[in-house]
């Protein structure tokens, strides 16, 4: 047993989970979300910035909106997911960084004062965030389909009309279908093609 | 139980975990090493792209290189702990993806045909797997100290000549000392803070 991680965690998170592209028609309620985010909030982000937001897309008319900025292939399961959330950065994160960091609020005007340092940091720290959400959709027993296929500069400028938000991914959310994915996973790269000692 | 993982395993990875900044000196092995990526390997990135490569720096004469890109407040925590990981993007990634993605193998000289779109998806896809990483240290019931304090472009000159990599982060793994991190984790962003529903 090298791993600490019990078996059954690591199935539910790693090794049986899969991206799921066609979900039943079981709701993903606010309770759920409210209890993903609850845990994967813990994990962590540079200096404890946080600057990843999250949009449920639950309206139909939202909904509608959405789908008309996805690809032509993401549009049928982002039609017809139980839940669809819009995971994005929020380039003025550092609003709350003397609340947050509470030994350096000088950082919010030095470090993070410029907004290309905060969409270069905010864009990272962000997306260690999105990985963490995934895996928190899968600690809740469900399915994320993520997805980039999508107009970008639509999403941003019809969900985020402030100008300070940037989409990162679309994810759908359920239980998976059936059909859910293919038989097989694609393959990964093998340990030493990824990690070298020197 | 909203949560479909159980205690132990949430507790493990998200709400007992801390970044460490101390390590008592029980060497991490390359055995756990290779647990942890076999794990996380098989968290999702788009187009199954992998880009995440990892350069663990054991010897001293590369600890000392490394340390010298280090910020002041980071160098003594990486010149003591157990194992020290440079996490970097791979941007020339494209080049394994006829194999990851073998039923579009144009998407290699296509979509990922220009090095400004694989350094963008390449660096995104690789935070998602950073976040996936420092979870998997936990995972083998270590911890982890993330750090983004160093001279980045020192770091890519120094430890990636071919010019094809930028590091993301530099991670210090061990198992905690006793003194590892401050007793009150930081505060973190409430649930209607982070999620909005339209």
């Amino acid at each position: 047993m090298t791993l600490a991680l019990d078996t059954a965690a690591q199935n539910l998170l790693f090794r049986e989970a899969r991206t799921a592209n066609a979900f039943t028609d079981e709701p993903v309620t606010d309770e759920q979300v409210r209890a993903i985010y609850d845990l994967v909030k813990n994990a962590p982000t540079a200096f404890n910035q946080q600057p990843l937001r999250v949009v449920l897309v639950r309206s139909p008319e939202a909904r509608e909106r959405l789908v008309g900025h996805m690809m032509e292939n993401n549009k049928p399961k982002t039609s017809t997911a139980p839940l669809t959330a819009i995971l994005a950065t929020d380039h003025e994160f550092h609003e709350e960084l003397p609340r947050l960091l509470p030994f350096a609020p000088d950082l919010k005007d030095t470090v993070f004062g410029e907004r290309p340092v905060r969409e270069q940091q905010g864009s990272f720290n962000a997306s260690l965030q999105v990985g963490y959400f995934i895996l928190g959709v899968r600690a809740a027993g469900l399915a994320a389909g993520p997805m980039t296929g999508y107009d970008a500069a639509g999403i941003n400028k019809d969900f985020f009309p402030d100008g300070n938000h940037a989409v990162l991914t679309v994810v759908n959310i359920g239980r998976p279908a059936e059909n859910a994915w293919f038989p097989e996973r694609l393959p990964r790269l093998d340990y030493d093609e990824v990690v070298t000692t020197v």
